[in-house]
């Protein structure tokens, strides 16, 4: 789910189509998951649909009883606010128990800004890796640094990560000032909405440049 | 672009309006992006369109003269056969060169079979990596499974590669040989068809379960 571009630019007839048919869904967010699904489908009975919410405060105890409906034959929807649900996104441990409890998971196609911002960077996407958010601890940042760095040299592994979007130009001049000039890192922002801008420079390019990425939604990409 | 399912099953309608403008292709097999062409728009004049191939067989100096439309101010699209293009596909050196020049990359969104398996197989996807194929040499190879599953503990990496589609049943079956008895093997096979299937079990598990995966399209993910 993404909130700033038409559905139709991002998802395929196919997802609304299914979406008519399933009456439970667990949500990052009830309040969008109802627009969301207006959007998907106009003349859609939301009150006819269950909802159960999945987001950082759920505890773990409460995730599998979510589950009951499939034992009962109905299918479920996951959504999340962002992305795409299980991918740096809610989800994962829902589809877990599905697995383990042998029910069939069909995941739908939709937009990831990680796999959008790796088709637009130019990297390699023979190899690559997403790895979240970087550690703040200044020491264990830094060696996560020298650590994608080395991946980057010794297996020519594209290093993917995030940052919250108040902080993306924070990050910027902090990989500006503490990698080498000839590295190169590319910026993909707003990677689904009319203004995407998706940036691949050195780091010595960057240095001269002006940016400003300020709470815009960005994926960080560094290779060399 | 996929062959098997109808397109409206894995493409949105933006792909389909937007590659109406375009009149340059860079395409990994020109007959099937052609035929891809006719499907999106039935009414297209195809003998209008200008194909540029880009395979495996492409020496690197012929794919910066294929961006030459660009500088006359056409826009280009890169179609490639299996994927999504530059991720697991060709056009890596075409985005690349794009970028160096400082045209606009605008990558659309769809079907990746390392996204959807990933999806799917209820894994960590706050942090994953793809390797490719595995090296096909012994002990490269072993090396490489160690280092998998060094990443998996240390890091909780969920790890992900691909095998020649008729090696699969060969693949689980070196991995259930190989590896710890309780670690999770999903196996993603034709991710978009109808036909699909997504399954997480332990290594044990797999070991007494029957499976047939010859020359269907798969991804393997592996996790603990």
């Amino acid at each position: 789910m993404l909130s700033d571009a038409p559905l139709d630019n991002v998802l395929p007839q196919l997802n609304f189509s299914l979406i008519t048919g399933i009456k439970h869904f667990i949500v990052e967010n009830t309040r969008s998951a109802r627009r969301f699904l207006r959007q998907c489908d106009r003349s859609i009975d939301i009150d006819s649909l269950t909802f159960y919410t999945l987001d950082e405060h759920t505890r773990p105890d409460e995730i599998a009883p979510m589950l009951d409906p499939l034992a009962q034959g109905h299918p479920m929807g996951v959504i999340s606010e962002a992305g795409c649900p299980a991918v740096a996104d809610p989800g994962t441990d829902v589809v877990a128990i599905a697995q383990r409890r042998g029910y069939s998971v069909y995941p739908l196609v939709g937009p990831s800004s990680i796999l959008l911002g790796l088709m637009g960077s130019g990297f390699n996407g023979q190899s690559f890796a997403f790895n979240g958010y970087l550690p703040r601890e200044k020491g264990e940042r830094a060696a996560k640094l020298r650590e994608m760095r080395s991946r980057i040299a010794r297996e020519r592994q594209t290093q993917i990560f995030i940052e919250t979007p108040y902080r993306n130009n924070r990050m910027v001049a902090e990989l500006c000032a503490s990698l080498p000039g000839d590295m190169l890192l590319c910026v993909a922002c707003d990677v689904t909405a009319p203004q995407a801008s998706i940036t691949t420079k050195t780091i010595a390019a960057w240095n001269k440049s002006r940016y400003d990425f300020d709470k815009r939604p960005a994926i960080f990409l560094l290779f060399s």
